[in-house]
């Protein structure tokens, strides 16, 4: 296997989860876990059955508070680089089950701020406009704009600020070092950044004055912000946050990798027209066998699959067809054109809802968001 | 002569400022540049005349701007650490009459945001509350609120990180640990700092959405900043700024450092009763002899004398009054006594009328204030 590098920059190589959750030093989501969300939510979100989330973090605490009476407020993000794509939107989609589920507060941030600090190519102008061309995908999954709260750090830079001192105070350079790899050519922009994308997580309890039990949905290699926030809470006499963690969707060119923004060809993107999606798919990398004859005589690799983890992760729900698809394709019996037409039909439908969603979240979007 | 130190987070021993006009790579105020500032001004302030301020970065450059018609900005600023000190007043006194002289907008950064990190001491509301505290004694000395901007970093913030962000992403960590001696240890607020100080350079350009030359007057120690931000100013478009730099006045329990705000015996405060400024400056530091007999012998040395000190920077205009204190002194003709009684009648006087003008600025604080 490749060696795998995963930070919150950069995910590349095939990637073993249980070493992820040994070297971030989080927690498997068992069964049991899972069962104690379906006693409150009557059924499990498919990411959750599918094991799409995988790892977290004092989970159990906050399905505790909950079973107190404690209502927890979500907490995700996006970097707005780029357009937004399939794997992006995999934590939001599950924001909004929980949100439904627990009568959950949202906070979505965008982290204008960092991507123009990170990216020499990228403007002020260029990641600002980013961030609100992003925060109509998010509305465009059906959030309750009385309980969603999205906000860039530039506009809302004056609340996070107060927040992101405090926590700063209590983080010194060798930490974040040592947590993010930062080198001497690192920015200080980028070096006090932690504490900006850490300020969110006690946001609830700042706003209502009174402390809020956070739960972070992210993919994993968000996960050192967190850790970061949650040696700070207690000392700023706040809540840890809890978080659960999504893998990363594989880019359209193979299971080496997440989808990447900077490379259209890997991902498919909200904005894409349904040809283009279906072009996409189409040239998909597949797990089935080199030629027709071949795959009929050894079958094909669903696990290495892109367009078969697309099926199982998100677009198909009904679990006896999956296993037909796994097994048929295992088999030799199920080709990989059957599939990708499956996985095609069903996601230029997804998109076309979703681009109508994204047109009418235009109108309503100053609903959505919180500004100093 | 003592080892001494000089950085923007402490002064300590005596000071030798030919050595750190070299070491932070300023220029001398020559008798040419006053002689040019007179041209416009038709006087000099006893600050410039008495050479309290004594070295600068392209104050050339400014007057030729003013003379081609292009006005200049003034800018400074205060540490909200604990009450304001005669220390303190000597950049904003300056900064009055140049906005008398000049027709400048004024801005004057209140780092209550910096205070708190540097300070385990001290808590957000605390330096805060000094911010505006001592934003009274800006505006205590007369200062044209139409022409007048002060603001704390935290109330600012939307503004400040906007264009703070834009200085950071070109600052290296490197850059910053070698400009100010930071550590492993150092939070990764005071790291990002710098560019929160920067920000106030650029800010008249900013509002005016122009480029507009911008002068500072402070203490020498805060030099670090500007060699930061003269850096990055061409990167963004900006004018670099300009600084004129004076010397500390000495404490009073003697030449070696400057006024300490949170050494209250070595320093005299704004709000100081007049009882307790008379008791101060009877019981400081003199260049006189230890004994009556001795000062008639020997006579004694104003050049390390702070009551000396005070008057010649501060307290005595009248240039042949402080030519015969200075000939007496040394002579053994005149006695501390004497002086102690001159310095402590005019401050008195001064600290009462200031006192008068801080309550009054309390009632039209908010003429002055940028918040966003």
């Amino acid at each position: 296997m490749e060696k795998s590098i995963v930070t919150p920059w950069e995910v590349e190589g095939e990637i073993d989860y249980n070493k992820l959750i040994k070297k971030f030093g989080t927690d498997v989501l068992t069964d049991e876990l899972l069962d104690r969300i379906k006693r409150h939510t009557g059924e499990l979100h498919p990411f959750l059955r599918r094991k799409l989330f995988f790892s977290h973090r004092d989970l159990g605490w906050i399905l505790k508070k909950y079973e107190e009476g404690e209502k927890f407020a979500l907490y995700t993000g996006r970097g707005p680089s780029g357009d937004t794509h399939l794997g992006h939107l995999i934590p939001w989609i599950f924001c909004k089950w929980l949100q439904d589920k627990f009568n959950c507060d949202f906070y979505f941030q965008m982290t204008d701020d960092e991507k123009f600090m990170m990216r020499p190519d990228l403007t002020l102008e260029q990641t600002h406009a980013f961030a609100y061309e992003n925060a109509l995908d998010v509305i465009a999954l059906g959030f309750d704009p009385k309980k969603t709260f999205i906000f860039s750090n530039i506009d809302y830079a004056k609340t996070l600020y107060k927040i992101s001192i405090q926590i700063a105070k209590n983080v010194t350079t060798s930490t974040a070092k040592a947590v993010f790899g930062f080198k001497n050519s690192t920015n200080i922009g980028i070096v006090f950044f932690p504490s900006v994308q850490a300020a969110p997580c006690f946001l609830p309890s700042f706003l209502n004055e009174k402390n809020v039990p956070v739960l972070i949905p992210a993919a994993i290699d968000q996960d050192p912000y967190w850790r970061i926030t949650r040696d700070v809470a207690p000392k700023l006499g706040y809540y840890k946050p809890a978080a659960i963690h999504n893998m990363f969707l594989p880019g359209l060119e193979g299971p080496s990798g997440k989808m990447s923004a900077s490379k259209s060809d890997t991902a498919i993107f909200s904005v894409d027209s349904p040809e283009e999606v279906d072009r996409k798919i189409k040239r998909a990398f597949t797990g089935g066998g080199q030629t027709i004859k071949e795959h009929k005589e050894k079958g094909g690799n669903p696990l290495t699959c892109t367009i078969y983890q697309y099926l199982y992760f998100i677009f198909e729900e009904d679990d006896e067809k999956i296993k037909e698809i796994q097994d048929g394709c295992k088999k030799g019996e199920v080709f990989c054109g059957e599939c990708k037409t499956l996985l095609s039909d069903k996601l230029v439908k997804f998109i076309t809802r979703h681009q109508e969603n994204r047109e009418r979240a235009k109108d309503v979007l100053d609903k959505f968001l919180l500004k100093d």
